[in-house]
């Protein structure tokens, strides 16, 4: 008997895992590897950083997703380098991992564009480990401002700056902007309510670019209404510990500035900034049974246009490339079927478009929490989630308000 | 208007809660301060370490236990010493609190004797950073079991060793095993079942000590009978990166040793080893208007034994303390009423007595749920809790296996 083809999938994210998963039961040998144990549900993950959700209910342990399927492996590893010629993976531990195909999910970093003071001033929000980083540190500087010895201080403890207008700023926004109001007047007396300022910078003219003029429009009232301030046309140009300074050189002094701003493919294989270039197929151009899919590569819709970094593209080609890889190859081009977008502003406030349909409001919420709800891996954390989230929805509460961290390991 | 008296606590844990809850809405000032902005359910802490229950389930904000009492302030903040002469508490910042009455509620910490190889080596049950590192530390034993290139490395890494056979070595063992034999046949096929080994050390006779014999003995039998290796009569002499070294030369090799055989005072004022003298208004002695409760204060019951460092004499000297000091003093002394003790070994297996009564097995297990989600603090985390533990009873399971930390602060 011939030895089944062997599949490496870098990547347990979205498009990763739905490949995995598509690979089960089938005749072939699938080996998943990922830095992380988990796949995680980077859509709320801003409901981490902002003391909603605790990290086992977005992330799941990808041991368990993959439960059941003999055929398919989980491996934990950090990939190094892809060699096409001799048609294996290496990673950073200089275990070499051959494939007979290769998919590379490998999905998107933060990006800092460069600029350094910026890097090292900013807080992400792109994996489990920021998350919880900014949980932490919004919670600090709320304890410090409460103890500060000065105004200029407690100000600047006080300052939230939020760079990028798209659904994660958007998105954190609202839910810090909720989190001040819920918990700031009942649980710090120390501090005046009205001392709390929250600012989101957006570059560009307007909020939430994928969608419609009006549903922007509509965000950035819903924000306002909440008390963040908002401002587009604004850019970063600096940071330092003191805050940081717009282009036109205004100066804001803020501890925590977040940095939603922008994001760049991880490329295993030329660490370049660009996204991999593949043929309609989902191949890499370039290299022989080579699949790239979601952040990481440019794929395209049928008007040319590249898809964007968000998760259904990646779920869509991680199915399309299982199939390619079952069949043999020769098939029909890739093509992406849109289901829409939505984003929430907070409490009884989202906007979303499908198809022709826009909507906003109450009725966005509810689809966007439907929504969420279903694409959330696991029954158990889509139970969990929604109690949690009938919970909040009841009490008005942000139960995991705890400042902890691992402690490093010992030496 | 004379001001009221300011009590200052330092501790939130069980003692000094108690106390600042007992002093709500009365004639005081109530300045709680602790390093941490949460207070701790430590008995479940294990379970955070093993698995299955998250951070927050086990960690109440003090703010928000305190919320809506005006006279109880939480403040964060490290004590670094007190000064009994001016009356006031230094904290790490050079920042002083002045008192009329301080409560000193700091608890214990692990304790390594002094063996340096042992600190260095060891991993802590103590806190909640500790708890999180020994998950992620586990976790990631046994992902780099299931990729070891040698059967010597995959044996140490599959190793684990618990020192210390009280009541979190031996519920920690136990839920160790448990966790080994509930995932690692299912998800780590890479893995020989009966590869994995867990070993607990004990230097006295028996596990348990505060229990009768027969207690000792049946969760002895029950720990071997769910796999974990019980040696009593041991002590660990050093450790190295290899694993460690007995007393009698016998070295064990492992990557995991936990420590749990011994605690000592947390006491901010003497820094000494020896937990503070109180009178039997558990007043510190040589100091006025200052009381020691709790795990650093060796507290007295009516034979004149020193109280077990424990929560229950913590949280009955907690509210003592409160009517001492609402009173002005001059009470009869503080009387432990003793309400028994209880350890669970794992599923259906547990071990109390109470008075005269000893129980074990099923009953002591639903007596152990049952008086652990009674005193959990918190309705949501009583709810949370109480699902979770179904969830498990029905399918086995250990949700919270995710490997993460918080990246540290940026620079």
């Amino acid at each position: 008997m011939r030895p089944h083809p062997r599949v490496v999938i870098v990547g347990g994210g979205f498009g990763g895992l739905q490949c995995a998963k598509a690979l089960r039961d089938k005749p072939v040998d699938v080996l998943l590897v990922d830095r992380h144990n988990y796949h995680l549900f980077t859509p709320l993950l801003y409901q981490v950083a902002s003391c909603l959700l605790n990290p086992s209910e977005v992330a799941a342990p990808l041991r368990k997703v993959l439960r059941g399927a003999p055929n398919v492996r989980y491996r934990a590893g950090e990939v190094a380098g892809v060699d096409f010629a001799r048609k294996c993976v290496r990673l950073a531990d200089d275990v070499e991992l051959p494939y007979d195909h290769l998919v590379l999910a490998t999905g998107s970093t933060t990006n800092y564009y460069g600029n350094e003071s910026i890097r090292a001033h900013a807080l992400g929000l792109k994996d489990l480990g920021e998350a919880l980083q900014l949980r932490n540190h919004v919670l600090e500087c709320l304890e410090r401002a409460a103890n500060a010895t000065t105004d200029d201080e407690r100000h600047r403890l006080l300052n939230f700056c939020i760079v990028g207008g798209g659904p994660t700023g958007v998105e954190y926004a609202g839910a810090l902007a909720e989190l001040a109001r819920l918990v700031v007047p009942y649980e710090y007396p120390e501090l005046p309510a009205s001392a709390l300022r929250i600012v989101l910078l957006e570059g560009g003219e307007r909020l939430l670019p994928m969608f419609v003029p009006r549903l922007s429009d509509y965000a950035r009232r819903e924000l306002e209404r909440r008390g963040v301030e908002v401002r587009t046309n604004t850019l970063v140009s600096s940071a330092d510990d003191r805050g940081v300074t717009l282009q036109d050189a205004t100066e804001i002094e803020t501890a925590t500035m977040v940095w939603t701003a922008g994001v760049r493919p991880n490329d295993p294989v030329h660490e370049k900034p660009e996204r991999l270039t593949v043929d309609d197929q989902l191949r890499v151009v370039g290299a022989k049974n080579v699949f790239a899919i979601g952040d990481v590569a440019a794929a395209r819709d049928k008007h040319g246009n590249v898809l964007a970094m968000v998760s259904p593209p990646a779920m869509q080609a991680g199915r399309y490339v299982a199939r390619h890889i079952l069949d043999g190859g020769a098939r029909r081009g890739f093509r992406y079927r849109d289901k829409g977008t939505l984003a929430t502003i907070g409490r009884h406030a989202a906007v979303g478009q499908v198809g022709r349909l826009r909507f906003r409001g109450f009725v966005g919420w509810v689809v966007w929490l439907v929504v969420h709800l279903y694409y959330l891996i696991g029954f158990e954390n889509r139970l969990r989630v929604m109690l949690r989230w009938a919970w909040y929805y009841l009490r008005l509460d942000r139960p995991v308000r705890v400042i902890v961290r691992a402690d490093p390991p010992s030496e």
